[in-house]
Formats: structure tokens, sequence, C-alpha cells
């Protein structure tokens, strides 16, 4: 069958390989969409980062090339001898979690910030970007009959989203500002909104991201490199918001976010960072400002709430992945219509999907 | 009456000044000892920063010069009209911090983070190293009669530790470390083991403060000159501290005060910044850590919680001052004995006590 291979920086190549073998806790899984990440093109225009390269992730103990995709929805096909919670026919999201079980935050439960972190699809194992893969049951959360299938490749994202946002200190009714609205950004702002902010200011600079911004309930979108984006949103908060979102990766929109808060106000960060940023540290101790880091969602044995959650508030209708998709590709053109087009800095696409078939 | 004022770097003059007029709200107090703060010595060596300079303080009108000092006690002696809760000869403890009572966080009682925050002896006002003061009453709490008068002085720095560890996220049982061990850090050290620090170990390069570290209550103290802070604390922790401290202001210190929690841990950041720091943010996303600022103490009208708390915890001895004293030197020494003491690198000075008598 069919799989995208990632060898190296600029080296994406659609293979023909074997599927992998099944064991008794494992499912096949058919799948139906897979998105490309952030992450994936980290991995293409600069990695490798969460790819092993030539030393064995300690996880997955597979170096480059590793399947790669790791934002996919599915239907079980077969299942091993020793699977109790799913079925033949289950349409299916995966948590892509690799955690190792056993260092201090895997047996508190935090298994997401595992001192050995990996993604299916990034780090090894059987990454989504293929025709079928075969995985521990354990990864895999069943989507129920209310969604359409090609949501289940949205959990992931959303559940980035999502955990974010729990993670943030929102109350309900107070002031949010969200920097960037790539398709985690968008995921900010839904979550943001269902947890009851009661004004979500959003800066981006890309026109057609700020239109996205706005399908995703954003109540005001700015342009920050035409406004100043700290004055503009304290002069709409009554002196700062309650709330920030880093989602750009960039050390202006990290020095805004925090800019932009009221005193005692609290930024949290979700991009991964490629640099040293610069900060003055006067402004959190003057105005006793937070500043926290957010990474993925809870994932690993017994720890797939926020999946759950996701899976939930999409079936309400308050989270709503249509306004991410911008295009629908086939495997074979991954590359030219993928990767390419979303590096492409002109590019209008946010969340292109992958179909195997 | 002398006054020691302050009027620009490197310039503070013993002078002899008029007593400021009583009001019917305020108080005129007799000085019994002043400490000299790093605030007083950062204004000395590289003001001015909190001192208005040429323009006034929007709170207190003033202009350069000033009379200083902001960290002291003394006994009543005079008593306006329409000051109800203190009596002649009560000895009391001066809480300095001016307040606005019209911004948002001071309608929100957050007095101390107020958007024109200023302090006596720092930004105008009756300040301490005089012979007497005449203060506002909203500012004189009282010391009662179980503690010596001296040790009124330190209720100010005791109680900017005590908040510190009030906002820092320490849970009974707790691992700490505390970067830098001057008077704030002692106050951190002291607090911490208050609120159940099952192992505090403080990072300090200069050895005289170490040892103060260790009569204040540390149970490890390493040279960060030495040792790699991070490595060492994360080995005595099981992989890093759960909370730590950052109260020297080097950029250093404020890395390995986040290397050295474990994943989830918490920072808290305790100094003013005179230049911005670099850091790299992947510390803080990967780890879920979280970074906040530390300003000052309750203050303001009817939030004086915190300096009860530390006279309380004083008279309980859970606090004791008597490891901060180094020397006690009268006003008309306070430039050659106390300031520039303290600014010789090689000094073993923590605190100096300045009696007006």
């Amino acid at each position: 069958m069919k799989a995208a291979m990632y060898y190296d920086r600029g080296d994406i190549r659609i293979e023909d390989v074997d599927s992998n073998s099944m064991g008794q806790s494992d499912v096949l899984i058919q799948v139906d969409s897979t998105g490309i990440c952030g992450s994936d093109l980290h991995e293409y225009a600069a990695g490798p980062i969460f790819a092993p390269g030539e030393s064995p992730h300690p996880l997955s103990g597979e170096t480059t090339p590793i399947r790669m995709g790791h934002e996919f929805s599915g239907v079980i096909k077969e299942i091993g001898n020793h699977v109790s919670h799913l079925e033949i026919e289950d349409k299916v999201a995966i948590n892509p979690i690799l955690c190792c079980g056993s260092c201090r935050q895997c047996i508190k439960g935090d298994y997401h910030i595992c001192d050995s972190i990996g993604f299916i699809g990034l780090s090894g194992g059987s990454g989504g970007f293929a025709e079928t893969v075969v995985l521990d049951a354990e990864h895999v959360v069943p989507l129920g009959d209310k969604i359409p299938i090609e949501y289940g490749a949205f959990v992931e994202p959303l559940s980035v989203g999502l955990h974010a946002v729990r993670r943030s200190n929102l109350h309900v009714g107070d002031t949010v500002a969200v920097f960037g609205s790539g398709p985690i950004g968008l995921a900010v702002i839904q979550c943001a909104k269902a947890a009851g902010a009661s004004n979500v200011i959003v800066s981006e600079p890309r026109s057609a991201r700020r239109q996205k911004a706005i399908e995703c309930g954003a109540d005001e979108i700015i342009d920050p490199s035409a406004v100043d984006a700290p004055d503009h949103i304290q002069s709409q908060t009554n002196g700062g918001c309650d709330i920030s979102f880093e989602v750009a990766g960039v050390e202006a929109s990290f020095k805004d976010a925090i800019a932009s808060t009221a005193p005692g106000g609290h930024t949290t960060i979700v991009s991964i960072w490629e640099e040293e940023v610069r900060s003055q540290l006067n402004n959190l101790v003057l105005g006793e400002r937070t500043v926290t880091g957010s990474l993925a969602y809870l994932g690993g044995p017994r720890a797939q709430e926020e999946y759950g959650m996701v899976i939930k508030m999409m079936e309400h209708g308050v989270l709503d992945p249509e306004p991410f998709i911008t295009d629908r590709i086939k495997l074979d053109d991954i590359v030219k219509l993928g990767f390419e087009k979303l590096l492409d800095p002109k590019s209008e696409h946010v969340k292109i999907l992958v179909k195997p078939n």
C-alpha cells in the first residue's frame, strides 16, 4: 500500500510499503482523511525536529525514513484478540502521543509531557499519510456516528486548542487576544468562544487568515502590520485583555501577547520555537503577569478525555472544522499540492486534507 | 530634623529639613530603624528609577530631592483627629505603597499593581531615613508588643518574600529552588520553609550569603559558579524541583530557575530588571512550565493582610529577621557605612539598619 515517507528536510516520497504487522492489542485502520500540520511543515522545511534522523527515537526505535501524518481518521477493518472497546467498521480518530509510561510525568498521568514524548507519524510508527495503518488500540478513539468521518482528522488539532484554553486560566466573561490564526489559532478561537470569552480579538497579518478567524467566531480582527496590537487591544478592553494566546511563534507576537494583557493577565504559549527570544521581564514583574506553555493534549493510557470533549463539542456544533478546510488532495499530490502550497508565504490555505484513495 | 535626601545617582545628602505638616488623618512617627533596600541601592547606583527625577511623580507630586527610606518602624508621637485605629506610643511598621485608588487594579483591590504605583521613600513622601515622619494613618500598621521594634523594619522585605511565596503555587511538601540569597532571597527561603517546602536548595555565588541562607533554613546551598545548578537540582529532586524563585535579577539565574523545575513546574520572578533577557520558550512549552511575576505585597486601603501575617509569623518565631542584620549604623554614616559597603562586590553585608539617633 502507498504511504508518504519522510526522509529528510525537503525529501518526502510516496512509496509502496508493506502494512505493519498486527499484534493482539492492535487494530488495522483504513485511513479516511489526514491533515497536514504545521509540525509536518517544520519537518519538511527545517527538519528533522521531532523526526528521529539517524539516531533511533527512544520510543518508536525508528530512524528515518518514517511514515508521516498524525492528524487522521479512518475505519477499523481488523481487530486484535485483546482489544475489547472497539469494533470492525467503527469510525475512529487517532491520538498519536507516544510516551514511556515510566518517567515522573507518565507516572502522574501527564503522558503528554513525557520525558521521551513522541508522536506517531512524526517520531515513527504507522503514520496517517497512507492507505492503511496498524496501531495499538490505546491510540484509537471512537468517533460515533454523529459527525462526518472527515472531521475525525480535526480531533487532534482541535484538542491542541482545547488543551491550551483549559490551561489558560480563562473564565467565562474574560476578554481574550489571540496572536496568529493558522489552524491552531483557529482552534483556540473556537475553544475560547466555547469557554465563554466575552470578546475575542485576533491579531494576524495575513488577510485570508483574518477572514477565517471571523468565520471561527472572532469578535474583532486586527492586522499587526498596520496597527499597534497592544495599544489597540488595551483600548478595546479597558486597559488590557485578561487572557492572551501566542500561536504564531515569532518574537514580536510573544511580546505583543504579554503587552496586550492587563496587570494580572495570563499568556499561554502554544507555539514551538526555533530560536531564543528577547524579553523584558519587568513586564511580568511590575504587572504580576503570568506566562505558561501548553503542549499537545492529554494522551496515553486512560487519558483520552480531551479527545472525547472535542468529539462531543463537534456533535453539538460548538466546534466546527468546516472553516479550516481549504483543499482536499490525493496522497500522490501531497508534496506539490500540499506541502509546497502551505509553505508559500502568499498562500491562502489553512488546512489541506490528504485522501489516500 | 535630619533626613537623607536623594538628589540623583551617587548623590545622597544628610540635610536638616522641616517635619512634614500634620493633616487630620495623619500620624507623626519617631523613627526607630530603617533598612537599606536593594531598590535604594539601584537608585544610588543607576537611578533615578522609582525616584521621580525632574518630572513629578503622579501620586506624590514630588520631584527630586526626595526623602529616602521605605523599610522602617517607629513609635507614634502625634495623632490626627480623624485617626481611630492607632494610639500615642504604639509601635508601628509602615506600608509604603502609594496607589491612585481609581485605576482598574485599584478598583479590584490590587493596589500593589496600580498603574501609577509608587513607594513612600522612593517616589516622594515622608521617607524613613529621618528622625521623624508624618504619614497618612492608612500606611501605618501596629506591631504589638511581642516583637522588638527593630524587627518592624523587616515587615516590608519579609512581606515581599511572603507575597512571592503566596503567588508561587507552592504546596506543602513541594521541592523548591531559590536563586539568590540577598535580603529578599532570605525572606523567600524563610517563607518557603514556613509554607512546608520539603527541600529548599539555594543557589548563590557569594559565600557569606550562602551561609545566611543556611541560617534562614535552606536545606542545601550550591555555588552556581562551581556546579551546574539545574543539573544538580534535578539530580536532588527526582528530575526537577516543583517551584523556583528568581531573586537575583540576572539572565543566567532566570534561565537556571526555569531549567531547574520539573515539567509542569512554576517559576516566580521577584527581581526588577534593567535589561532584556534572552530565553528559549520551548523550555516553557515542551514542559508546560509557568513563569509569573511578583511585585511587593498587598498594600493600600483595607489591604494590609500580608503585613499582619508577617507580624504574626515573627511573633511565632516562624519568620526571624535576626540573621539578616549585618550592621547597625547612624543616619550620618548612611552613605559611607551603608550604601558604599553594600555596593562593594566583596561585601559580606546583607541588611544594614539605619538608626536616626
